[in-house]
């Protein structure tokens, strides 16, 4: 059916919406695709349900490709599989949680790991059932701190979310590389610029983890990469541990450093006051910076608000701790400020002066203290001596000072060496599109998913995880396809094949453009016509049509007079005239062009 | 691509599952096609979503060829719109609250008249963007007191609801009528026997309202209908009010009746101790039974529990109370008992003894009386004479006593005459699928809906409220489609076309089978192929397919080394031999044919 502009369900916008930031969701508001019903929740109008449901199609039919089967698990969910799995707490603030009239607890699912693996554990009971790839294309829920950037980061947002269930690492392996394949191609048909990341694996514990990030600068995920291929989320970035140096300081010696509580104070008192002896000036990075950080793990029956721990990170004192990075090493413990009143329960801490004389479990203090993987055992560093108005010199790692641990928490500069072992780093951003987790076994075996194996023994299954934002990626094209009048889609996302504008007045006009949509449309195109009469003008219906960004223009207007259309590219802008005999066939040759 | 029972995910089960009543329910667990996530909560597994997906299939084409346009609201609402028009209170309990993390109250829409209404509100401004059909096919929440019978009645649901827009009533007829054809062409392809229903407005305000009700034994709906053709849901019949008769009774005189709290011992009484002169026998239908109920209206500031009334309601002895039918009379308000505390503070009352002389609003009660319609102005009765052990006779209406009222709530019975005027109404079961409604202004009116007329006048919008059960479609079609065997797919909407069975170990079955697998494949039919080997016998493969319910099988077994294969009709359960070579074509007849 040839979808009309006068009946159609739209109104466009000349104003761009007050509560849209970013140009591509601007337009898509503008546009009349989307509309927001609440803070991260979004309704798709008839133009942007036509994009959505062919997004949706793209990914349908990679995944069956692979040989993934589609069934859907209700959204609404019961809480105690989550609370098997520990996620229910985990989840902490994201979770929308429901008690129903019957007071049971229930959640709208952000993801459904444990749905899929109940689901399996019910079902099969052998080797012989796997492999076993599974999906669904759903509504989820997660209650974000900062829904932003309309349907990029929404509360109620459409995940095609795929589970792999395999009796062995090997076969993990293999469902995890075809889907890792499967998005490539996915990814290539959106149309949009993007990188395959290691990934950090976050909350969902596991090992083997890559996102794909559509590279934008209005990303919220940092990225770094190398020349030689090396890519990484920043959260997955693994300093190597520096290797040890010959110790070549003399003896650590604590000098008075009154009024240093900064790095920068420091510095310049150290100038000022104790040059070093070769002549080599002071600097940040001479400095052990130790950062104090309260973590709060999830709650538990013994600890209803979460238990908190005090954490104490020493890096080099020209960088700072990472938030994200630090996020996702301490995952699923939430990370909050060090307050005044944290202070005054550790009467050892001299704020301003804190030194590894009182850090670590073993030490005065007992707060667990980790260090940053750059800092090599034998080097020498001036840091707090825990007094105040005093700094230590000559503190050397290993010989006068030890640590719990390391952590890969401080933060990732660009033209940092790379992990990789070649070149040097440079960050960039983007946003998540798709993520691909090798589980393994920790959700089976938190709800016990087992199957006899070839010998009759019950093993445990590994699974993989692996999900693509469907929404999101209708947002990630907008902001990927658009200039400055409007949205200019791909043509595999495209709302319409082409838009027909009747530009004129006379009968004829709309005669001969309805005629064309009828034509078209019985060839398969689809076909969107702008017939309004009445007052509005040509200028209006060009602008409508640039603004909705359907890739072929097809104009119907004076030139009829003399036989003539004209057909013009959205992306290129380039228009040409064909006569009208030929227009059927030269609009089926754009439509089926890979442009 | 050929689905195949080896890697299917499904395991058919040969015992009924605990949990289901229904026939068309136990069998879509027992073959896989859903599997229960929690009370009121289903997965649709491989094989139900491919029903589903043609179930809601069928409902978008019909929609579409009325110019509905599709478009998408999500299901996580905020409160405000469903405040302004009280069905926040008014859904009480069925409602599924949410509190998001920054307190904002949400809730999971149940239906969406209020977000609809918004939109165009937003968007349209003229009489000239009228008439529009908008719709949508999305999940739906309702905390539902009694899920049950699996996908027929559940707590997330899919339904189709559309609403149109109209400047006038006649509008808004056309939009009704169009509709209404729809859903007869709809219900028509779904392959149940359905009828349609004048019905109750319930909690949806408005007026003109029709139901779709699938016939069935096991419905929750209770509907009437004569020979004539009128049919109408039980909460829906409007008996008409009795003509008024001439006087006959002598005057009214009260009499000892004692131990006669119920009608049953009151006319034992009347009989022995208060014969009719004209030898006449006392019946429960000479006596006038007076019900007391208390309503809890919807919650508002004054009364955050909901604000309390009794009322009393008159009905012929021979009758009870329906209390669906006076729930829907009443509704938004809710119905319960009247218990001994209600008495107390009502000492007028005389349990068992109760009559109109105390009851009306102007009476020393003070409380709401209703009559039913049945009774006749002039007609006498026997009724409580509110005083203990003692009754009146001969007591007239509008004589000897009046009520507020007349309310339509007294049982329906098989046989009463029917309100259409001709012949006596029988009674039967039904599942409501479908139900169109004329809202009128409602809805506009409480969101502000209202468009300038052709003279520049604003003018509020009327609307109608379509919807369509599409996951209880499943169930009612599988209630209605099966035998003790398995399912019976009408073809329109069976998962596959055809259901393939390798039966027989021997490696040439298997390359015939996929090869006819393949070539239907090729032919745009949509095949499942039954390729398990191994300890697979023959005899679970064909139970298998008979539960499942595929129309045709199609058996490649040992005639194949003469070159046959065979056909079998699911429904029928006809079988005939084919030579392998005309294989293709004889089952591409089978599913081209309407059966």
């Amino acid at each position: 059916m040839v979808t009309r502009m006068s009946s159609l369900f739209l109104r466009t916008l000349r104003e761009d919406p007050a509560d849209a930031e970013l140009p591509g969701h601007k337009l898509l508001v503008r546009a009349g695709y989307v509309r927001r019903a609440a803070p991260g929740i979004y309704t798709w109008l008839p133009l942007g349900l036509r994009v959505l449901r062919k997004v949706e199609a793209i990914v349908r039919e990679e995944m069956e490709a692979i040989g993934g089967q589609e069934l859907a698990f209700p959204a609404l969910l019961p809480k105690e599989p989550y609370e098997a799995t520990n996620r229910w707490t985990e989840y902490g603030d994201n979770l929308f949680r429901i008690v129903d009239r019957k007071d049971a607890q229930m959640l709208l699912g952000p993801t459904h790991e444990e749905m899929f693996c109940l689901a399996v554990k019910d079902m099969y009971t052998s080797y012989k059932d796997l492999p076993l790839t599974i999906f669904q294309m759903q509504n989820k829920y997660r209650d974000e701190a900062r829904p932003r950037a309309g349907v990029l980061r929404g509360r109620e947002f459409i995940m095609k979310d795929s589970y792999s269930f395999d009796i062995d690492q090997a076969g993990l392996q293999k469902a995890y590389d075809a889907h890792r394949d499967a998005y490539i191609k996915i990814f290539d048909r959106f149309g949009f610029e993007y990188v395959i990341v290691q990934a950090d694996s976050g909350a969902m514990g596991g090992s083997a983890s890559e996102e794909f990030l559509a590279v934008s600068p209005n990303g919220e995920d940092t990225f770094v990469r190398d020349a030689s291929g090396y890519a990484a989320n920043v959260e997955a970035v693994e300093i190597p541990v520096a290797a040890p140096v010959e110790v070549t300081a003399g003896p650590a010696h604590v000098e008075d450093t009154p009024d240093t509580p900064t790095i920068e104070t420091l510095v310049a008192a150290l100038q000022a006051d104790h040059p070093r002896a070769d002549g080599r000036p002071w600097t940040a990075a001479d400095t052990l910076k130790n950062v104090l950080v309260m973590l709060v793990h999830p709650a538990d029956e013994e600890h209803p608000q979460g238990r908190r721990e005090p954490l104490a990170i020493g890096v080099p004192g020209d960088r700072d701790v990472d938030a994200k990075r630090l996020e996702a090493q301490v995952a699923p413990a939430q990370v909050e400020g060090f307050e005044e009143t944290d202070f005054a329960s550790h009467p050892t801490l001299v704020k301003g002066y804190i030194g590894p004389g009182v850090l670590g479990t073993e030490r005065a203090s007992g707060i667990r203290y980790l260090l940053d993987p750059s800092i090599a055992e034998g080097s020498a560093w001036v840091t707090g001596a825990d007094e105040h108005g005093k700094h230590v010199l000559d503190l050397v790692l290993g010989r006068d000072f030890t640590a719990d641990g390391r952590i890969q928490a401080a933060e990732i500069r660009e033209g940092d060496p790379s992990p990789s072992g070649t070149g040097t780093l440079t960050l960039a951003r983007g946003v998540e599109m798709g993520h691909i987790f090798q589980l393994g076994t920790k959700y089976a075996e938190a709800l016990g998913l087992k199957v006899l194996d070839e010998n009759g023994k019950l093993v445990t299954v590994t699974m993989g995880s692996y999900g693509v934002g469907v929404t999101r990626a209708v947002g990630v094209i907008a902001e990927g396809n658009h200039d400055e009048v409007g949205l200019v889609w791909p043509r595999q996302v495209a709302p319409f094949d082409v838009h027909i504008v009747a530009a004129g007045k006379g009968e004829e006009i709309f005669a001969g453009a309805a005629d064309l949509a009828a034509r078209l449309e019985a060839e398969g195109v689809e076909v969107l016509y702008d017939d309004r009469a009445g007052k509005v003008s040509p200028g209006v219906k060009f602008k409508d049509a640039e603004l909705i960004g359907v890739p072929t223009i097809l104009v119907v207007g004076k030139g009829l007079a003399e036989g003539n259309v004209e057909i013009k590219d959205r992306r290129t802008g380039e228009r040409r005239e064909v006569p009208v005999d030929q227009a059927v066939e030269a609009v089926l040759a754009e439509v089926r062009s890979t442009g």
